[in-house]
């Protein structure tokens, strides 16, 4: 946690306050949306300090309700998430990370040709350094066993316990060091030519600062979801990629984002005087980093390498080189958190006259969203538009569309409670299979983000939603 | 490790000898390949006894060669393999692996409407049990501090140790416990009807055997990636669905199978006389399991959530019960250690007339094989050819298939090379761009299976590479 962005991060109990600091919620987003930005912007709450904490309050609790986050009771305010508490994803949450590490590979795998999935082991053999940081691993019978070995006088103990410490492995807290290891193993993939690179998404253990809040060691090691993408690259052109790569990423961050603007960067500096860049993210609290790159020049190669130096040589066209190592490392916890920040929109539904009900909404988006169609029916004869339903809900899946199957639900609710419930869930469209669908093969089509409804042949819905998602990729 | 398949699990040093335990290998496979199965036999190597440890020998030299496996100099024996040490995946192993999970997801996915995605800490909040298995997790720091304090006598040391080591978490050995955890929440996502299932897959900490090979601690504590789905069924049909998911899961490891009748299951008991079954692969040494499926009762449940029993409570048709729990727990690791034993072909390339040659295939199921074509140039116009394979590398990678760009390389190879580097690597197409393909768009086609080229026009290639996964999973 270098950088300007951990300065301000707390080591001691601080109290859980929450001032208003909620910034005025921004419609707009992707495709022909963006165009309607100015028009929607008249619902939007206005910026005042009280609809601030209120919108965040807001935004929790609706986290928390439809499974994208779950955490403790009650949940982590926002100086505990400043801290890097991350609260724990739920069942959607899930979904949607998972959504947005298939776009870091999809981002990474179709830009270059030379980029090589890795998956490291989370134990690293090296012991925690002599800052004493990290976390060790002791077989736990094994610290028994010297614990309780009655023939170790006083002295003896502590030898026989630091021995154990010194051979205990760590768990890794980056992705970094694995990719180092394979360098060499890899550059015979590509047949010594340089630039190239190695990929891999994994958790990571991150010693996190004790806010007060948990009063148990336990959750004070965070786990975090990372990518990481390792770029080896001639000491040339070491430079135009590291900018390459940071509009690459920037770019990546915003194309997702309701509002782009709030994802931005700056360059910043470690303790050992190294310079990189950041991307951040605006959270309400201030911005907070979601990924990382560093130029870290030659010198960790060496030294995990030491030995001969000629098996490090890449081809920078004619020249044997050893490589400058970039490193461009994301924290997905951190994206989820983002994302959900960037897509939750409050607004009054003044339209209805109930001026006390607001529409939440998760604009999330379409590639992200964990699932993209909800399927309900409607009042008839149930076995025969169960049938429908469950011919249609086969077909999306096997198109690779996730549905949410709410003809399957019993309890009774009105329509206009479920289109709360899928825009809570951030579920692009609903599918309503009624007595007409029987009929003539119509089905009402409702949007999530227009919340308009209109009519389409059952025929066409499956071509209609993969065009909608592959549109919104490609914007 | 519970189980028949357990009992002859060495614990104690032991030689690497490899005795003739190779099976013959059997062709065949999906598709239409089936029906040529008998006539491709006649090329199969004879089952001779030294042949067959030629073929394991092949075997590895290929994973190693072609990136499926990383693993220590000299290569670990089935010895090795036997006692759970799973070597290192290459970036080749790690996309075969990376099919394998997506293949599990859809399978879990598209199955049933109500399985949910699950992500649990790889850290358990609880410490080690009494019998001293089991990971600690203690921060080196806290370690250190305990053993180096002066001020600490001979008695209080072993106790300020003991508790920290009752306070340090444990990293999980299996998944079951954080899907049992989530119980309790998930169960409001399907209204708290029953059946309903939680997915996972990750990495679990298992304690391996030594073998001999090993003299540092480190590597004795293997990481796997596990799957398991964990079924919540009311006790009244929970016999029904463990039979249903042993069927469904055996189909399942079969479907990717050149000789399916590898992959067997039997019904096993653990050390408290708990029953369940396993599913097996035979490697050239034994059996070894690759998924375990167990009834675990409503006991776990019942312990972890102490407490309110009815929250535990879901609903089977119209009465209120507590679930019995069923595990289903697959070891990805070994699933591709089974599919890269299952897929390999060694054949004396006796039509060429050299008898010393061998042409060694992995025949990967085309869902499984980490990439699907290669992209090659013949002689020609450089910069034209390299434009073609470029736009078709592009082309290909949007529509989802795993390209390898051979146009990149710069090494002269002859075509008959390539070829046997392509079939060693499982790439179940290579194409050809060559200077007629310019004149009049034809490509040359080349199939890993049969060995046979055929011309296509260029704008067929996508379709027509579509079709045949898409063929190859719906079998």
């Amino acid at each position: 946690m270098a950088g300007a962005a951990a300065a301000g991060v707390s080591r001691g109990p601080r109290a859980c306050s929450r001032p208003g600091l909620w910034a005025p919620l921004e419609a707009g987003g992707w495709t022909e949306q963006r165009r309607r930005r100015q028009e929607r912007r008249a619902y939007a709450t206005p910026p005042a300090a009280g609809a601030a904490a209120q919108g965040e309050d807001a935004l929790w609790d609706l986290c928390q309700r439809r499974h994208f986050l779950v955490g403790p009771q009650p949940p982590l305010g926002r100086d505990a998430l400043r801290a890097g508490h991350h609260p724990g994803l739920g069942p959607l949450g899930v979904g949607l990370r998972k959504n947005l590490a298939s776009q870091w590979w999809a981002s990474v795998a179709a830009f270059r040709e030379h980029i090589f999935p890795l998956d490291t082991p989370l134990r690293q053999p090296w012991p925690a350094g002599p800052s004493g940081r990290g976390l060790c691993l002791v077989r736990a019978d094994a610290l028994r066993a010297v614990v309780r070995d009655p023939a170790l006088g006083k002295d003896p103990l502590p030898a026989a316990l630091e021995s154990l410490v010194e051979s205990a492995g760590t768990l890794r807290e980056d992705l970094r060091h694995g990719a180092l290891k394979h360098y060499v193993n890899c550059l015979d993939l590509v047949n010594k030519r340089l630039p190239y690179g190695l990929a891999q998404i994994g958790v990571c253990f991150q010693d996190v600062p004790d806010i007060g809040h948990t009063c148990d060691g336990i959750k004070r090691i965070g786990e975090r979801t990372m990518s990481s993408l390792v770029w080896f690259t001639a000491a040339r052109t070491a430079g135009q990629w590291l900018d390459f790569w940071l509009r690459h990423r920037l770019l990546w961050w915003r194309k997702f984002a309701v509002s782009p603007s709030n994802f931005s960067s700056s360059d910043c500096q470690n303790e050992e005087g190294r310079k990189g860049s950041k991307l951040f993210y605006r959270f309400p609290w201030g911005k907070e980093p979601v990924e990382t790159l560093w130029n870290l020049g030659d010198h960790e190669l060496l030294q995990l390498h030491s030995g001969d130096k000629s098996k490090l040589h890449g081809r920078d066209g004619r020249k044997n080189v050893i490589p400058q190592v970039l490193s461009v490392s994301g924290d997905l916890d951190q994206g989820v958190l983002a994302y959900l920040y960037d897509s939750f929109q409050l607004t009054d539904k003044s339209f209805t006259g109930k001026k006390d009900l607001q529409r939440k909404v998760l604009k999330l988006h379409p590639c992200l969203a964990p699932v993209k169609v909800a399927l309900d029916m409607g009042r008839g004869p149930t076995v025969e538009l169960r049938q429908v339903c469950q011919g249609l809900f086969t077909e999306l899946l096997e198109s690779g569309i996730s549905v949410w199957p709410g003809y399957l639900e019993t309890m009774q609710s009105s329509m206009e409670q479920l289109y709360s419930k899928y825009d809570e869930m951030s579920i692009l469209f609903t599918l309503l299979i009624t007595e007409t669908t029987l009929e003539n093969g119509l089905i009402q089509l409702r949007s999530r983000d227009t919340a308009m409804k209109e009519l389409m042949h059952i025929s066409k819905v499956k071509d209609f939603l993969v065009l909608h998602i592959t549109a919104a990729k490609n914007v």
